[in-house]
């Protein structure tokens, strides 16, 4: 069978359906052109005339197409493929609806015939195409990912959609976007398959309300969890959900237990929701792997501390007190009245120098590190951020942020993203990632 | 004792501090005059001067003040409030630092006869101030909190700092901030009792690690509950967590369990984080009961609607079909392919219309309704908040929302307001504060 490097590395893409304003065909050009894709793009549509400044074609045989984007109604689709067979054109994306998840089988069962007849391999139908930031390609209607090293596999396009959304306005960025729909070809297994070898890619993100075929999938994901993480949502727990799946992809849902086993067994890293699925993906793109569970706390922000605190204990994670011989080490560093006991709180001592040199102190002593800090008048985020940074250089153990928050430590997370800390929104929230990442070290070790 | 009334209705209020930029003092009168008090402002401080504008007093004794606030270096403050009992002033609020919270029980119970003696009223020391939004009263150094109904009170200032941030940045107000830090005098019990009797908050919130008078706690929540919710933070639950508390605020955390039950038996709503404080607040605003547990999902959006509906039952809510009855009606509203089932999956057919049509026609099946929606190319998330604002005015049901997501839903979610619709980043979320809601509805009505 054919690869999948014309769908993500195509030099042309031809680009099939209407192209007036507003159309489908028209919203993928426009998103191509504005994206800024360098390869050749191919508006095809019998109206003729201009888009973009680019050639609308009513006629494609002469064109050599790399990748065939293709939104025309679902009753045209079969013939359209049979030419595009001829013409050797071997990746297909099928954003069109109107099949399986209508009960429309028949067509379906017809487009996956005529793929196999020319070893055409197709993405969809019914999905919201794909994306690379590497090369600026988006043939796509959903609004454009930006740059980053999170591959997202989605069965649902509209989950799709909303978690492009939400992942602009976080400034969170993908290497690679595919919404792949009702997968009459291309599934799951075989986008893992090819995310496991992108370099681009260091973190694998998927959504799935079910599997057609467990077992492969299982085996790329075993291949793949050795090389990079997995960070699933297995949507589709209960009959209600089984309901709504088997309404809008035409699958069904599985029996959610044995994906749960399995899931452990495999050490995919399921995830409850898509906020969950952004802090885990920040967090395993800097730190892979935590060797322990002994985590250490240090924060100007004594409130905040204890609900860390508390949710780390909840997780089963440990936040245990420094030996006596740190403490004696401390006690010369710190002005007096500050806590030599993990949470490590500053009070109002907490100056950037004070964060470092105790990160740096304790640093041998934990396996990871939560800075939680307030600012307070005489305290500007963008200082501690660059102190708790230098001294990251020279520590051999994860530091994660919760700077809080909204515009007053604005500027300080940017400067912690420059130094490869990642910064959580609540203290809570970190903590669950570190435990998750705890887990999956730990079971790797085995 | 002396009532509460002066600490958020002074028509003077005295800072007594330096007031070097920078300052805390200065901070203070800073934040007075730009949020636009009313009344008289005393900056008071031996430099004299101007600052903003005012004068300020090397002497207050010839000054008519309601209520002084204090951040002097805590050894000079007993013969100030001395003077302050001799002036009659019985209501102060203790910003300083260095009593109980750093082993300086002494002078906190000096403090504590002071007020005792003159029948003053302390807020404090060791605390961030407080605020009324109803009349521009902000005597504290943290950043403005926008008018709203939730009252907040707070034992940790570092936590209500983050938690004013963090609403700034969601456009989430408050009543009435409180931090009350040592509460050498005033505790959380005076606080609830009066934010009970307050016509402009309407749900009642609180972080707490300990209480000093569990009883005087419960005896006043347990009146307020009857009136308006009271949602508590409670920190502190294990041994690490009360390492931290005993380090900052001077005070035991209690056993967790305890709280629990008590909690349980009064009616104090218990989240586990800032994030599901807010999401509850926003939804107990608009709908204070929710007469049952039977939750409609209707959206365009099959993905994000089968999460929600995994979080609902996970939740112990119920995602029931529709009666046959319904659903024959659904099917002369709805186009072909269209799922009569719940969740309501309205796929692309999900016009304004549509939207509006089904949650009128569900309604009198449901106790309450959740609307999921992701824009696409064809559809504006204004119109459709317009559709669905318009039609819960004939529903006698709970409506939520769940637009999802960024910019591309930003205006949708301001018209939602409008309607009194409240909005959440994500299904899970929303399903979240519906079932705290139908629990505290339910055992309200035993």
């Amino acid at each position: 069978m054919k690869g999948m490097k014309n769908f993500f590395n195509p030099q042309s893409v031809a680009i099939f359906g209407s192209m007036k304003e507003g159309k489908t065909g028209f919203e993928i050009v426009k998103n191509m052109v504005e994206g800024g894709f360098k390869g050749d793009i191919y508006p095809i549509s019998q109206s003729g005339g201009k888009i973009f400044g680019l050639n609308i074609y009513p006629d494609f045989k002469k064109l050599d197409i790399d990748l065939a984007v293709i939104a025309i109604p679902s009753q045209l689709i079969p013939p359209l493929l049979e030419d595009l067979g001829n013409q050797r054109v071997d990746s297909v994306i099928i954003i069109s609806a109107g099949f399986s998840e209508v009960g429309n089988f028949e067509e379906e069962e017809r487009i996956k015939q005529i793929a196999r007849k020319y070893q055409m391999r197709i993405i969809g139908p019914n999905c919201a195409g794909i994306m690379n930031t590497e090369n600026n390609l988006f043939a796509s209607i959903e609004v454009r990912a930006l740059s980053g090293n999170t591959g997202f596999i989605t069965q649902s396009g509209a989950l799709g959609g909303a978690v492009l959304m939400m992942a602009e306005e976080l400034g969170f960025g993908f290497s690679k976007f595919v919404s792949y729909g009702n997968r009459c070809d291309v599934d799951e297994a075989d986008l893992i398959s090819y995310l496991r070898e992108d370099p681009q890619t260091q973190v694998i993100t998927i959504y799935i309300e079910g599997l057609q075929e467990g077992r492969k999938f299982l085996k790329e994901a075993r291949e793949t969890v050795s090389k990079k993480p997995i960070i699933a949502i297995k949507a589709g727990k209960y009959e209600a959900g089984i309901r709504a799946t088997s309404s809008h992809t035409g699958s069904l849902a599985g029996e959610d237990r044995i994906y749960d086993a399995a899931f452990k067994q495999f050490r995919i890293l399921r995830v409850d929701d898509v906020e969950e699925m952004f802090d885990l993906s920040r967090g395993l793109i800097y730190y892979p792997r935590i060797e322990g569970e002994r985590i250490a706390v240090v924060t100007n922000a004594g409130g905040p501390a204890v609900m860390t605190t508390d949710k780390l204990e909840d997780l089963g994670l440990q936040v245990p007190e420094p030996s006596s011989t740190l403490k004696n080490r401390l006690k010369n560093l710190l002005p007096p009245h500050v806590s030599l006991r993990n949470p490590f709180d500053l009070l109002a001592y907490g100056s950037a120098e004070t964060f470092a040199s105790v990160c740096k102190a304790i640093a041998p002593e934990y396996d990871a590190i939560i800075v939680i800090f307030v600012p307070t008048a005489y305290m500007d985020s963008v200082r501690i951020a660059q102190a708790v940074g230098e001294a990251k250089k020279s520590i051999k153990r994860p530091i994660f942020a919760c700077f809080m928050a909204g515009r007053s430590v604005k500027e300080g997370i940017e400067e912690l993203k420059r130094y490869g800390i990642p910064n959580y929104k609540t203290g809570e929230r970190c903590a669950k990632v570190i435990q998750k990442i705890v887990l999956q070290t730990l079971k790797n070790s085995y």
